[in-house]
């Protein structure tokens, strides 16, 4: 009280305005790799995003892409050090759209929207609470820009109002003016990161599915995931035993229901929240031949765990040194940014569970809901703050268990909770327990301009028409997954929709060689498995170039495509909802043929399918002239492919193979599989396969299935 | 990246623990005043929320209050610099609850939250956004705690758990154990300011209620509104012209809806969002002739604004220098930190409004929703931040608009949609757009544990029931108004429900010398004119002393009392539903009596009510032996009194009375009219009112009404 003084406010206000006109930009910059540059402006924090993430630039992919130059010039953006904060702005011209700003679940086009990237479970609003808090955006004009800062930074995407800009609308008045705007035009998207320095990186491209493309390469290029993680994923209950599980996968495969991973809740342990990390003797006397059994049948085993240790753990007094000072569900926080702490886990998994033949881990509640983790008070070992910590601690245990099986020359596919900034390397996918249906499927377009991967689970439904319709969306996304243990459900808990889910479960063992090759190609080139339309060629560039052809409805629609994506090259995949009996599908430029039948299904138009009159089946599509390499059976171990060709065109594809389990791809050890369908002036089609069949690893038999006739 | 040294982690580790370790409490402790201690952590910040208020402790208030010491050591409050911010931690014991911590709308007990304390609108959830987020909290151990910072606190009430406490609760096993629970007890509270110092108060009190008290008095107590602000208000439409205004008016008295403030929405400027607070010369051509009229029929005219202004603003250029660098929907954002700019408004203001009679403001949109304020981004001349501004921007209007009456010895009624510390001095009452009615009857309980006022107001409705109990709602709470003129709702919209309307408004109107009463005693003594139930000693006592007796049921019901409240000594109101057809309600210790029929209702108990068979009438009681002064008709004018007795005990009352409307009472120019109630031994009641009935302002007679046969 009476310490605010109000003396000499004139010198003040001189002081304000030059402070805000001073904007040198940041220091240091220069391009770091072909189209990536890096600013720091004040000085940077002790510990950043960056710090909790290992990764190389892959930059003999950044250097395959074209040369590109930032459209704005770095100079260009307001920077000034206020309130002990750095301040950001970048201009937005008239059109420009953003996106990225965290895993968000309501829209894809995020201007015109405020938030604080803060990890947290995502709860239903896109206020920057999320599993993936990630400071990335990406502009439509070509360039992205990424904050490396591990604090809770506010952005104000296109939503503000500078009183002198040249762009600002004139007053109206709200009375009389029918004119009038509840939220007037912003030409700026606003950043404070509180902290008193930060690096930015900017990332240009010719579009945004280049942009993409060169964050994904700049942090090392998209996971190679274990093959066995592409085919469906299935849960079971708390409480089972060893053989509990067992006979659900036997009745599963019984039933016609294939499927390669089971994962095993905390029950497996013998103790959870807090966890032991060790078997429980009495559900599980004899893990190792549990996991054998499963094998042998083509299932992998992953186990969920959190991150808090119980006192009976066997690594517990390891790890004492190295404890917050705040517990979680009564369970010791190990600091894992200590590579100390890593080892630790490192050495426990590989000798209880990784050495027995687990596939992967499930890494559960890394990302907040406030009550169930430590608070921002916390202290740790490393002097890392409470509010930084959270930011980065999904990311430290998926590197933790990045590198058990790095090291021991093994892949995985497995799950987390919570992700942060560089993380597309490591072959992980988020999920949620947040369950409405259009969300988690927005979440999924979302997913893919920040670098991260992420999973629509099918946990439950209401009734038979919902639950086709989430395990048919699960299954044409990056992870297959039933996760219905808590709600009790079977693939077959709903008679009427059995058929249909069975027939879901068969096609995506069928997908895998096409789904494989769609990662090799994350990996190689940072293109996303799945991609928001915006990301796709002839779809962004239709808008651009196409726009007066498009019809009112089809450019209202585009706006916001927050419902179909694409999965790997050639399949536009259009999920339904529980209740909706049909829906509206935009197509591309080119034609495009319908999965399923081969039909024609239309062009650069927006196209209305009824799920009952498309058998039961969400809408697929297939670009013109694409090869889909599917196995012949529904079985990861078929070794017949067939290779399906859509359309009329002439096509092409370059088909990877590799061992499917091992890291042996990057010294070399890997195949790839020409294929070719040639279309006749009369349209005859012919097709090709490379004589490298017989050198691959999965696969020793091709033949062609013409979809379109 | 590879900023952060890993090197020497067990130094680290051992500062950080040495670091935690060290609490040498706050500095400069001293007490202040009876019962309340200023104590400073670390440097406290140049702008801190004490700043914004100006306000004198009622020093011979306090004194009257008994000598009260802390439960706790300041000594004992854990405080470090942690990560540039202040940590304080305070102990919370077993079965200690927790109330404030601004204004909340779903519990009333705050134990088990966590929040992040934000001026906001009010979104749903209990998160800290709030239209007042004060960072005062009160323990049921008898002391309070105000932490003098505008930034954003977060706040963990009883949900962490330090890993070395003593109490804390033994690990279990989610999966076998079903103790094990989902949030583990926690044994205190925590605090983190973002600022390297802060200066905390501390005030102490018998109970809850003590510590209210002596909050309200240390901020120079309750406010005493103008007299006319207690009786019904009502709000007319956008476009209203000053006929209109009038006819309306008219139309109301005629169907018999005494009312006494007639709000004038955006329209009444000459262009509003942004603001110029002119006069608009069409559709008001002579307002002094208008507000003239309104006051002939006892109406006083309170006029809408929002802090923006509009370029055409007659004051625009006068204010010129004191712009921040964002507009608000357009319109310029003066700073109204600064005592110039304050100043320009209130000559103008004086003029345009005061001076022709204008009762009061409505100051909107000084609280938040992100999108249409400023953001945290914004330069303020003055120099304070934009998170700064926007936690004390509501504070600084209504200190203007109180200095702005006060100056010229009138007093005011008015509504603000936001508030911080100490303001309880100023006549404002907060109210909100948010409609769900069950949130906001909760608001108005928990607006009594932090210095404000709450009106629920009555905006829309599906049906004549919700109506009818909306307006009953609003009818007993400090400020009964009907804003209902987006939804184009009338008192008599549903037919059904126009009787008994009719009847609140006219109840209401009788109710204002028992509400001025109630005023008058925040204001001497902060005792704030509804209070939560907490507050009520025959409720809080009998929890504290009669436990044992209780039923289960109300013991259950008794943990988080959020649906009923005491209005002025006396009454309890229990608020009722749309929908709802019957409720339970918790009688205090002693008799409680039905204030409609004067029948006795119980002691001490659950009682359920059906509203039909109540007449239609929420449940209200009246305590045993109290004197409910009345007036005689539904006139705020009337200068008859009607002295209602209740129950079968001897009652005193003490009258406060004087002009309403000038500050003159504060030189002593009052009246107290003292009536007491005498029951013979054979239970003949006999009412004596004191001779100083000829010295009141608004009464010159006065009759007893025994309720109770």
């Amino acid at each position: 009280m009476g310490k605010y003084l109000r003396l000499a406010v004139c010198v003040l206000i001189a002081l304000g305005i030059a402070a805000f006109a001073v904007s040198d930009g940041g220091a240091q910059k220069g391009e770091l790799q072909n189209g990536v540059w890096r600013a720091e402006y004040g000085k940077p924090a002790q510990f950043d995003l960056l710090d909790a993430v290992q990764f190389t630039p892959d930059k003999a992919g950044l250097d395959r892409l074209p040369k590109a130059e930032l459209p704005i010039k770095i100079d260009d953006v307001a920077f000034q050090l206020q309130d002990g904060k750095v301040y950001l702005r970048f201009p937005l011209e008239r059109d420009e759209q953003i996106y990225g700003l965290g895993l968000n679940f309501k829209k894809v086009n995020q201007r015109g929207t405020i938030r604080t990237l803060r990890m947290d479970i995502y709860h239903g609003r896109d206020d920057g609470r999320t599993h993936a808090p990630i400071p990335f955006f990406i502009s439509s004009r070509g360039y992205g820009v990424f904050i490396n800062s591990a604090r809770k930074i506010d952005v104000y995407c296109g939503t503000t109002q500078l009183k002198d800009s040249p762009n600002a609308s004139p007053e109206r008045d709200r009375a009389t003016d029918p004119k009038w705007e509840a939220r007037p035009y912003s030409d700026c998207l606003e950043i404070l990161v509180p902290q008193s320095g930060v690096e930015v990186y900017y990332f240009a491209g010719k579009d945004v599915a280049d942009v993409v493309r060169r964050y994904n390469l700049y942090f090392g290029g998209g996971a190679m995931p274990a093959r066995w993680g592409l085919g469906f994923w299935h849960r079971v209950p708390l409480k089972f035993t060893d053989k509990d599980a067992l006979r659900e996968a036997d009745e599963l495969i019984a039933k016609g229901f294939p499927f390669s991973v089971l994962g095993l809740e905390p029950g497996w342990q013998s103790n959870s929240y807090p966890c032991t990390y060790d078997w429980d003797k009495e559900r599980f006397p004899e893990p190792a031949g549990l996991i054998g059994e499963l094998r042998k049948r083509g299932i992998e085993a992953n186990l969920w765990m959190n991150g808090y240790v119980s006192k009976k753990s066997s690594i517990y007094d390891k790890l004492k040194d190295f404890y917050a000072d705040h517990t979680v569900w009564c369970g010791a926080v190990p600091d894992y940014s200590m590579p100390q702490v890593r080892e630790i886990f490192i050495d426990a998994f590989k000798k209880n569970h990784l050495d027995i033949g687990v596939g992967g881990f499930k890494l559960d509640e890394n990302d907040g809901n406030d009550f169930w983790l430590y608070p921002d008070t916390t202290i740790f070992p490393s002097g890392i703050s409470g509010e930084q910590f959270r930011q980065t601690h999904a990311v430290f245990m998926a590197r933790m268990i990045n590198d058990l099986y790095e090291r021991n020359n093994r892949r995985t596919f497995s799950l987390v909770r919570g992700t942060n900034a560089g993380t597309n390397a490591y072959p992980f996918v988020l999920y949620s327990d947040y369950g409405n249906h259009k969300d988690i499927l927005t979440a999924a377009v979302n997913s893919s301009f920040i670098g991260t991967l992420w999973t629509p689970e099918a946990c439950n439904a209401r009734n038979a028409d919902e639950w086709s319709k989430r395990i048919q969306s699960v299954a044409w996304s990056p992870l297959a997954m039933l996760n219905a243990w808590a709600s009790k459900k079977k693939p077959w808990s709903f008679p009427e929709a059995e058929k249909d889910v069975r027939e879901t479960f068969q096609l995506r063992a069928r997908m895998v060689p096409y789904l494989y090759n769609a990662f090799y190609k994350y990996h190689k080139e940072g293109v996303p498995p799945l991609r928001a339309m915006v990301l796709e060629e002839s779809f962004s560039g239709l808008l651009k170039n196409g726009g007066a052809k498009l019809s009112d409805e089809y450019k209202k629609l585009a706006e916001d495509v927050s419902d179909q994506w694409m999965l790997g090259d050639d399949i536009l995949v259009a999920p339904m909802l529980g209740g909706q009996s049909s829906r509206k599908v935009l197509l591309p430029a080119g034609k495009w043929f319908d999965f399923y039948t081969g039909k024609y299904a239309g062009s650069a138009e927006v196209v209305s399918v009824d799920f009952a009159a498309n058998g039961n089946r969400i809408p697929v599509y297939v670009r013109d002239g694409a090869i889909i390499p599917m196995s012949a059976a529904p079985d990861l171990k078929c070794r017949k492919l067939v290779l399906r060709h859509y359309g009329n065109l002439p096509g092409k594809l370059n088909l990877y193979d590799d061992d499917g389990v091992t890291f042996d791809y990057k010294k070399g050890n890997f195949a790839i599989l020409p294929a070719e369908v040639d279309v006749s002036p009369d349209g005859k089609k012919t097709g090709k396969v490379g004589p490298e069949l017989k050198n691959l690893f999965n696969y020793d038999e091709a033949e062609f299935e013409f979809m379109t006739k």
